[in-house]
């Protein structure tokens, strides 16, 4: 089953955090791989180490190497095109293995727009996706290709964010 | 801070749950109050004792009677009413007791559209939060007066849904 969350608001990345405590509560396992978020740690991070869950049992992989483009990136686009390219790899290994009952791709909405990605390549690595297992994509922009293909679709609006306040983002709300 | 997550697509309590694992990772504590959510068993609920995560970190509890007014329901909507007043009266007491750095007050939208609980008593309870800890409200079906007063919202919208096909709920996605 693939679940797809995109839009401009809040809640996509924490929706699937939510997915994989789900899942931990059922005694199965969850990984998350990240595309665009870079080396900062986020209190989601903290969260296995602190109450001593086993690394087979949830795992948060960041693979992205911070923004692309923006904030003072300074990478050139061959370099975050790769990193992505071997995240989606590495996912399909993560796949075949059938460790996890649940894989979110976090953020691969966003590296498909920034074209890090393409569509057909994330298309192979998904397709005939395991009915009993999931797998959740997040991110905003979301391709039409990937609104067909998944089971369930929630697009989140933003209707009022402390940003447009020129506030910065916090910790514990937004990472 | 108030945070407010409504709109009929999935992610919302989702979204609350993920944002409480935020909150542990920073070793800080969250409580869920469920509005409506009733007696059945959640992943989610499991998650804490299957963790061992101690009861002054991690709580949800479910005030609810389950739902209100369909799928078999015969409670008196008075009963439902009451269960909703309590609720909210406990939301007070912790919020006073300062125990929690987030505290999630699910299905309250939902509470509020069956008339359960008043906009005036909602707004009573959570009037001056303090800027420093997290409030969360969700459900469908926000009062305006709950979006002008939260100072981030975001809407999910449904686009998508295997309930759509008449499938029913399923583990792991849903609960």
């Amino acid at each position: 089953m693939i679940i797809l969350i995109t839009g401009d608001g809040k809640g996509k990345t924490t929706s699937a955090l939510g997915q994989m405590m789900r899942v931990l509560g059922r005694g199965k396992s969850a990984l998350m791989i990240q595309f665009i978020k870079g080396p900062w740690i986020s209190g989601e991070d903290k969260f296995g180490e602190k109450y001593h869950i086993s690394n087979d049992k949830f795992q948060i992989r960041k693979r992205g190497l911070g923004f692309v483009g923006i904030l003072g990136d300074k990478l050139p686009r061959e370099e975050h095109a790769r990193a992505a390219k071997s995240a989606l790899e590495e996912f399909g290994r993560e796949r075949e293995s059938g460790n996890w009952h649940l894989i979110v791709l976090d953020e691969i909405n966003v590296a498909l727009s920034l074209e890090l990605l393409t569509i057909q390549e994330v298309l192979n690595a998904i397709k005939d996706y395991p009915e009993d297992s999931l797998l959740m994509l997040t991110g905003r922009g979301a391709p039409q290709e990937l609104i067909d293909l998944a089971d369930l679709v929630t697009e989140t609006k933003d209707i009022k964010h402390p940003y447009h306040d020129g506030q910065d983002a916090k910790p514990m709300v937004e990472f």
